[in-house]
């Protein structure tokens, strides 16, 4: 990405801020930090950040350890970076302010009570609520771009693994199956670790792939994404491994596809979120099955694989256009097994297109 | 591990939360929570908690979304597992208080202010340092018998990787064949995420694999390691490609060998943590080329890949027997490259043992 699109983000900011006279704002949020800089996309450790960026109405500045100077340097210009070492939250105030900063809002979803005591002492903190979300969660033309990109490595990651799901393999080989055609094939890393559940174990939304193996006429469910270009994928699918699937599996299978078709019908710019998931929700209680729907319907995605918007019963907001969002319906019983059947769709301006 | 590996744990914190007149305690950082538990190793985003453990004087309890409640109910007794929905604090605050906690210590470099304030309106809460670190610092049998087996799986893999060192492979290909190997060797994950860094790039301390071709007659410096039986290895070699290493690979190779000889050395029970990076340094000091040693001397490892002690110039605290610690000197020339060398050590009662 060239600088210049991150600048522009910087801009988007600045206009967020002014709006609510925030003389600056410290971003400690990994993916908001790279969303407005495009340094470091991940923290060396959730405990361990690898950086701040504090936006200003004039000069904006980059927080960093020595480890990451370099990338930093490359990134953003030399008299703007602050290199910390032992005494962190001195130094980034002391640095702020030589360049008049001494009042910043904060995100405090991302900052831990520690950082921020210790940031208190030397300047003005102020709560802000998810501004820089509020801009992500809009895609660019290159994001979408990118989210295209990544998806459609899932779709050829489907279309081969359905070849791979051999009765005998355990759910923890076709995870690493997952994991390297998608590192084969350009992928940075995975989005999320794999989930592979083969019957009962599909009832387990976050099912580790263990020794469990495919059986003849049983079903397998498999969610995985990866990160390709920065941006991530978020996809479901439920296989039936044999010939001839089950009535159930059949049933099931039509009735979580109506319930994700029904979502997709009506999501369109100005939608609220709890409708999105009412839709889907609707297609089961006719059913008399919506008790086995043990979800919300779908995530916003992109440089985290879960972000806002949330589509769920306690969803909030609207739909927009540039909204990429996860519809992925399921139907569960810990005794026989889960179906899931997940699509991103992107927000359009008079309906939605599945990505 | 058995359940009582845990049990064991969390009697230990009992003791340190009684002499700090602690009635309760709640463990949100993602390592910590799992050492005392069992229950998730990580986070499903730096952002999103997978779960809290609350631990009193009597019972314990775990608290966790709905995604995770087949999980928790593996490792806990269903009547002390709380699965929160939608508000989250208050559902976790009023479950503390029908068990009577209404007071406890909490973790604040592992708590967002959010959830602090949120918390806050329901219970009391005192700030803690680093109690369960201080626990995990000191690696029981089982651990350091978990980390001798990721440290030999890495031991293979520089075994392995150096045939790969061929000119004309990438820095990205060899990271992806590091990956590789750990993988199909029974490693779970990376610890974190592969250093290859060819000639200058070496120098760089956090370089990210690229394009860079592996050339004859140039160093290549790998830092890799990986996740096996939950405990994390951490390992750097730097290699010469070619016959014949240069002059100054040759003696820039003995002067990072004799410092880390020189810290191993000395490493014993009731060494200053500062002591161990001094002894290195003073090696380095002696040739004139300390101003190339531009990090610590080392960290702790297990769990996570950077946990307590650090073994640095602002180190803190004395090594004792079961803390398993890194020794990884190094020297750099942003124009030339770098050079460094790591092996991770037990302290002994009476010394320290090379893993």
């Amino acid at each position: 990405m060239n600088t210049s699109a991150f600048e522009k983000r910087r801009q988007a900011l600045k206009e967020e801020m002014k709006a609510r006279e925030l003389p600056a704002m410290l971003v400690s949020l990994a993916a908001n930090r790279y969303y407005l800089s495009g340094f470091e996309l991940h923290d060396a450790q959730c405990n361990e950040s690898s950086g701040w960026v504090v936006v200003t109405p004039g000069d904006d500045y980059l927080f960093t350890d020595p480890r990451y100077v370099d990338a930093a340097r490359q990134v953003w210009p030399d008299e703007n970076v602050c290199v910390y070492a032992g005494r962190k939250h001195e130094e980034v105030c002391s640095f702020l302010k030589g360049k008049g900063v001494t009042s910043m809002g904060f995100e405090p979803k991302a900052l831990h009570l520690f950082d921020y005591d210790k940031l208190k002492e030397y300047v003005d903190l102020a709560p802000t609520e998810n501004i820089v979300e509020s801009l992500r969660i809009i895609k660019d033309a290159d994001e979408i771009y990118r989210m295209e990109e990544a998806i459609r490595l899932n779709h050829e990651l489907f279309e081969y693994i359905e070849g791979e799901l051999v009765p005998g393999r355990t759910e923890a080989e076709i995870a690493w199956l997952v994991e390297k055609f998608y590192r084969e094939h350009g992928a940075q890393e995975l989005a999320f670790s794999t989930i592979v559940g083969v019957g009962p174990n599909a009832a387990l939304p976050h099912a580790i792939p263990g020794q469990t193996r495919l059986r003849e006429n049983e079903l397998v469910l498999i969610d995985c994404g990866c990160r390709y270009m920065d941006y991530n994928s978020d996809q479901t699918r439920t296989f039936w491994v044999g010939e001839t699937p089950s009535d159930r599996f059949k049933k099931t299978m039509d009735q979580v596809r109506a319930a994700q078709q029904a979502a997709i019908d009506i999501i369109r710019p100005g939608l609220s979120c709890r409708e999105a998931y009412q839709a889907a929700y609707a297609v089961f209680e006719k059913d008399g099955v919506e008790a086995m729907f043990t979800h919300g319907l779908g995530h916003g995605v992109g440089l985290e694989t879960h972000e806002p918007p949330s589509l769920s019963r306690v969803g909030q907001g609207e739909l927009e256009p540039g909204m990429v969002v996860t519809v992925e319906p399921g139907l569960y019983d810990p005794e026989w097994g889960g179906i899931r059947w997940e699509y991103e769709v992107l927000v359009t301006e008079d309906g939605c297109r599945v990505l």
